[in-house]
């Protein structure tokens, strides 16, 4: 049994990790924490039976869990994520702050100095379907955020595999407004967002950007670029993103739906559709799987993807229990709606 | 006053037309005509007190009216029109059977044979930002599909202004369900689309691409082409469509939102933001306008074009009572939502 | 052309106001006034072209008004009202300030004193549909709630024909979430209102049940009272009042849609519908009309009456014009949507 | 392992039973019908990566399987109700066939004669919190409507302890649109749902009733009757009744409150609200329990119950699991969502 503690279980993601968690077969939860609602329950705060205790981070008894999870604001996470490093404990951090290897780079897109630059060289970014190996062993996991999720994966095989023949990626993302978090807002009022669509962050100026281009660059072997236009729709939960690439013009849809199946054969949680079956929400809503649906743009050479995650499963919750998974040797798939 | 006909008034689009002629002050609704409904009156299909009286198609008395508005599936059309014309009514025929002047286009696309080939030429493509000279002396104005108006008044500047450095245009657009009509379907179910998100007719595949093409060429003096990804979005009206556009690197968002103002200043129907502002779907909802934002994409010469419409309004009701003001010397936005 | 200005223009019902009162025919918006953002536009909060002004109430030219509309919050209201008399302008209070001519019964059940009880003599309850005459004379209307509208709107013909056998009635009401207002809170929050229905101050708590009491009491001759149960629904406007009513046996659904329709008769504000139909939200989406339905309950005199509005049109904005044109002698539905 | 089959997988109830029983630890599913989409699987026709074969019917192996749920419109389902248990396998049903003990009853209400009139008899009325000692032992079980599961619950405490004071219930009922079921019809259109709330079905007609009747009047020991309004909200899932109840003058909420709790202390999927709490459908969302909530109403003896369920999981599925395991000897829990 994995003792496991949860930072910030209050919000969406946490509050859906800590639903996963009491689920899971193999994993004990010991701790949540919440500043707000220290002292209370979780119950208090969601309508939900759950009489899970909340105490304050600073009283989350460190030395009886394995891992805790960090789902805290980017920021927020760094000195945390710290302090359960110092006591030895692994960590799955869900912010982003130990998803770029280069301070300076965190620095500029995230308007905060890095405050723990000493543990982002142990940090293995959380994509299982990419660096397994990495994880299995890591101390600390970097989770993905979940556009760069969905983007990295509908994108992986074709960086791997050097078939983008152009250096740029475009990508018109559309996410649930969960994935606003559960902080008051206008945007987020049910009237404003509700009947409604709205673009944001448009262009190149999503933080998000540097996570997708770090990894597919890699995946590449040479620089990739993403121009990013996410926008925001009025479902619960829920994230597409439809990614317009350039291939070799022998390449098309059909040739590379072969690719995908054989990069993905092995995984559980990415799931490729045949022809004729298009990636919607309803896909992935309520799951942590990611599917992927691959189209014909109409001329030689290009093509669209289209990724489905559900933004609080694969795109957040479900992406840390299953790295929690790796890191403790369990089967993947565990606890985890396939 | 003129008195008018409108053929398919209980679809959505034709409900959204008779809305707007009722209030009309110069425009008196003489007829209205439903095979299914015919016998009855609006208020025993819709949801409200209306007592318009319902008629079959063959029964309309065209010879009581000075124009006709044909709101009828695409192929169904034709014959109606053909009646108006022949009666010397002036028509706006909102469905898709007088946009393309080359029945073998028409053809390809519609998989039906055009069955007024004669009409094709006398009619105008009722855009009227971009035809309303010629709209204002047509006897047939062929009323734009949504998807259309919102893609073409978005690259339209571009296009005319000779700015498009590719011969591609990426149109990532979401419309509100009653863009798919009235009629039962599986997707149109609410526990369907309700919480989903659903790409369809991805590619090169959908029926609207030829008049986009068609108009964007004309405008630029070149072939361009289209590639076309619609999205059903839960919300019962509005269009967002989100245009991806490489110009020359000298131009900027900044720099061709002053173009727009410019091209647009003196449209009514057409409002194009400040910097700082995006296109959302509730900047058009309920109003007969289009609304567009342009944003940097993040490198030289790249750039996000975002055009919202109400797809009953602007981008099929409204448009349609614009042509009619324009056939009939009226001011543009007589009995408009601005 | 009466002129007229807006305290609290960018709370969801000003805003309505302002948008009807722009296409009204007879009124000119003189002013609109916001804390908040007091020196921008009506644009710079809500998406749309508007570029009306905002101004600090205080600031409000009262001298070149002929009538004024307060949308503030209960409280708040009263201080506006009074400068408002001082100057001799007209007023429609959309504000709970002053509907309940007892200051000891406001200060109950609003729990705040009451600053202005020598206004309350000669305010008047502003539901045209019971207080017409009084209207046009007043020099200071209190526009009913929106609850108290569907409510006693529904009941009113049984109350005035002395027809409710039982003192009690009962009233479960659903509510769109814009009557919850702008402001921001959790329970209005995208991700916790959506896909979600929550019933909230149950029973005999919520401030509008004074108004209907009183209301419906007067029109009996003797005390009514009523059990009130809220429910907070997924849409953004729109409001159903299901109310369970017994009455003398030998009256059932039927006897009392004629008594209904002849009551109604003169009001083109309010539509009783024929047998077989069911008042609906999407009756009075969008409109400022009330639409009400009559049902058997299954025994001898138990009767259920479904009364339903738009929550920001009769409910409201559409309402506090109603009063307006009443009181200034136009056409009772100039600029209002039928 | 419980060897189980489904009749009518591919409803919104049949693809919610296979939901649960893929995940359920002691139940594996042999079979799955559908005769509209037999030959193919359930990823076929839901948007899921289910390979599960479905076959007509009639080609279902029932020797091979101890239990069937019979997910089928009432009416169609008592032939093979009768053919389950014609070869020994017990049966869970979710339709209405075996539900009302006498057959002239279910031909009053649903208009259609009872095919199998001997096996009435036998059925129990599968809610276990009222004949759990009756389903452990029962061949055929009659799975209760969503409706009567959330109205029986809510009321039984009152009507078991004799604490009705009328014999009159007054139901105000909430269902998400999934309770219509997966048909196509104009009121499940999403443009006709969305942004809607509609009564239907009001008074004394809805066939739910006699269910609810019959079991409140046998745990009353007298009869009682129900006033009921179903409305249809626009969320895909969830059930709000909010019950209008009488009690002798010295109860009230509080008091009440701890009889339920009293009387629900060992129901593991029954769970009652603290003071200050209200049941919302969110309380319910996704889960297989029911959840209530107890209100004064103002006056003494006066009170309101809320009571929430998942319409598609205590509501219908999640339910009929609860009977299966109660019928096999399981903990009731295993494989449900508490």
């Amino acid at each position: 049994m994995i003792r496991v503690g949860v930072f910030g279980a209050t919000g969406y993601a946490g509050y859906e990790l800590v639903q996963i968690l009491r689920r899971h077969p193999s994993a004990e939860l010991v701790f949540a924490t919440s500043e707000q609602s220290a002292g209370g329950c979780l119950g208090d705060t969601y309508p939900c039976p759950d009489d899970i205790p909340l105490v304050r981070a600073e009283d989350a008894p460190l030395d009886k869990v394995d891992c805790v999870f960090c789902s805290l604001p980017h920021g927020a996470s760094m000195a945390t994520v710290c302090r359960a490093r110092r006591a030895g404990v692994r960590v799955v951090d869900l912010s982003a702050d130990f998803r770029l290897p280069d301070p300076a780079v965190y620095q500029r897109w995230y308007k905060v100095a890095h405050e723990a630059p000493q543990l982002l060289a142990e940090a293995v970014y959380g994509l299982p379907e990419l660096h397994r190996r990495e994880i299995r062993h890591a101390q600390l996991v970097a989770n993905p955020g979940c556009y760069p999720t969905s983007v990295i994966l509908g994108c992986y095989p074709l960086a791997a595999r050097g078939l983008l023949a152009s250096e740029r990626i475009i990508v018109d993302a559309k996410s649930g407004v969960s994935g606003a978090g559960r902080s008051l807002s206008l945007t987020t009022h049910f009237c404003e967002a509700n009947e409604n669509l709205s673009p944001y962050n448009i262009g190149h100026v999503h933080r998000h950007i540097p996570e997708m281009e770090q990894e597919l660059s890699a995946a590449a072997g040479r620089p990739l670029r993403v121009t990013f236009a996410p926008h925001l729709v009025p479902v619960n939960r829920g994230m597409i993103s439809t990614l317009y690439v350039t291939v070799p013009p022998e390449h098309d849809a059909a040739s590379l739906r072969r690719l995908y199946h054989d990069v993905y054969a092995a995984e559980p949680l990415v799931h490729v559709l045949p022809e004729g079956k298009v990636a919607t929400m309803r896909w992935a809503e309520g799951t942590d799987r990611c599917v992927i649906s691959l189209h014909d743009a109409g001329a030689p050479g290009e093509v669209i993807v289209v990724s489905a995650i559900d933004n609080l499963g694969k795109g957040a919750a479900g992406q840390a229990v299953q790295n929690m998974n790796v890191m403790f040797g369990l089967k993947e798939t565990v606890g985890l709606r396939v």
